[in-house]
């Protein structure tokens, strides 16, 4: 299996994903500024799975850089990656459109943590794959923020039942968290 | 016709039918837990469609690593193939939204029919390319599963009209079977 | 303009037109068979659409090997094109929902001659920028595939009103005529 | 960073952003060609957008050739960028659905006010990075088009509220200016 070709079909997928949400931003009928307004908790879910994507795309792409072969756990994490991910437009459209709702909100959470545990599992496999010189292993050293951003998505969980606000603060916390590039792995190739 | 193109053609028509196929889960209005009941049928043939197609690409790419010339009948036989495989968002989401009835799963009994036998026209027409000597043809060997699931299919397809489940049951089946990567071109291409 | 990306950006376009035009096709409600009676003339104008659109793709290709440089009325001749080949879902689901009708006929119709116009132009900008010794001039020969087939869509559309059906006989005839892929170029580069 | 794969991403993103605008032309019930009267304003508003992007399109190609290092900074503001971008196919439906009335074109003029800030701010952030000797700033040179444009979009935000015509004849003004592709960078690359 061609790593290239993993890479561009993952490309796709995400690209496809972060632009199809935009559907769930339905028109509105009228005409009128305050049409917007209804649309506003939609848009602002949107530009959260936004961020969460592109963190995703751009962490995806810094893990692969460290992956020469391909084996078949690799491939099929990585599918098992894409399927939690492409969840993302339903979660954010039913979250939005519910006005950031305990329910909606609840299941929001449990996409982002289920897109979590894939991602360590495709991470592991790829470890796995390298061996005991992994260079992935040594780039991502302790990993707190991969430890503890499932942790705050299951507090995020746990909570969202009394209240989807404080739920809410942990998502955009944890996107915060990553929205700094992962520059470990940048530092095992400092002429990438 | 260089095969790049072929391809990455192949791959973007495939992420974006397994990327669109997510829109036939319709975010429910209400944000009581209650309303994701009736999106859980869709949700299971969401997730069967998806396996099905991240199935259908892996080996579709096993395949194509041993084509080194794109004749005009591969090209049209693999439009052939992207053509019953982007039937999949509609007969998924017949046959979610309606709760695994009859009538639509003897339809996803027959997309997926004519896609296997689309497929197997694909393998015929790169080993009749590739002549005597034909890599895919030692790869395939006897090619078991190729000739069994359609096989399959057909008594799907037949046990549909009187037991549903049975069907959907040879659905889940026969994606198993396929869930495990082609090793045999592997073992063909040791390196790759 | 590199060559490699104006064609990945046209067939990235192309892959979503071609799989987009199946979300015309509404899942009906009802799990009855005969429910999917109203869907067979959308499936029948998706099919002829499909067909079209893996035509062009396949002549795109072709005509684009004979390219070394992109001049910028090249990469506006492509835009051209694609921006009529993205009316095709429009088209196709109008003529395909209201069963085949005058009105929609003669829109199908005019989508396609000014799509072949399109493609005329940019088959014009790419010979005018080889100069004299042009290998696509070389390659199309007479040409009588590309002149035949708007004379063949204006009667098409002028015929329409009073027979749709003569009309989509003719552009079933057209499509028949293209499915062949263009051997002229090949010939010219017999070892592509 | 790689940036290939950057611009593999963005070309993505941007096919399909310019694809799924064409979905907001809803397929009419009637057959009759009146029928697409009222498709009409979606129509010459996706038309609008297509040649945006288009031109949007064309000058981050230009503008991408002369980077040879992706820094974290430019891979955010790319993907700032293509978040204003995929706002496009809302903006636009909600401008065509409503015909041009005033709030939509008010909107319509933000996205692309705040398109043209994200450009720009992707052009410093290369800029920065490609220090002193920087290709891309000698490129530009004077830049006046950028300079102009969104204070263009301002006027035409302004003036909006009290006549929509003006706006509208504004965005064509703008797009007209850029349609000429981005000769300055061609002319630093002659052999490109």
């Amino acid at each position: 299996m061609n790593k290239n070709r993993l890479e561009a079909f993952s490309d796709g997928v995400l690209a496809i994903i972060i632009t199809i949400m935009v559907l769930e931003m339905h028109v509105p009928h009228s005409a009128e500024p305050s049409a917007l307004l209804p649309v506003l908790p939609v848009f602002l879910s949107y530009v959260l799975s936004f961020v969460y994507l592109a963190i995703y795309w751009n962490n995806h792409h810094h893990m692969l850089h460290t992956v020469s072969r391909v084996t078949g756990s690799i491939l099929w994490a990585n599918l098992h990656l894409l399927f939690w991910l492409s969840l993302f437009p339903f979660a954010t459209g039913w979250m939005g459109q519910n006005h950031f709702a305990a329910g909606p909100t609840a299941l929001y959470g449990a996409v982002l943590l289920m897109a979590a545990v894939a991602y360590m599992t495709l991470q592991r496999c790829i470890i796995v794959s390298q061996g005991p010189e992994s260079l992935l292993k040594r780039a991502i050293g302790g990993d707190w923020k991969g430890k503890l951003s499932p942790m705050l998505y299951i507090v995020a969980l746990a909570v969202s039942w009394l209240s989807p606000g404080v739920a809410q603060a942990l998502f955009v916390l944890v996107a915060l968290l990553w929205l700094i590039p992962d520059r470990r792995i940048e530092r095992v190739f400092p002429s990438g």
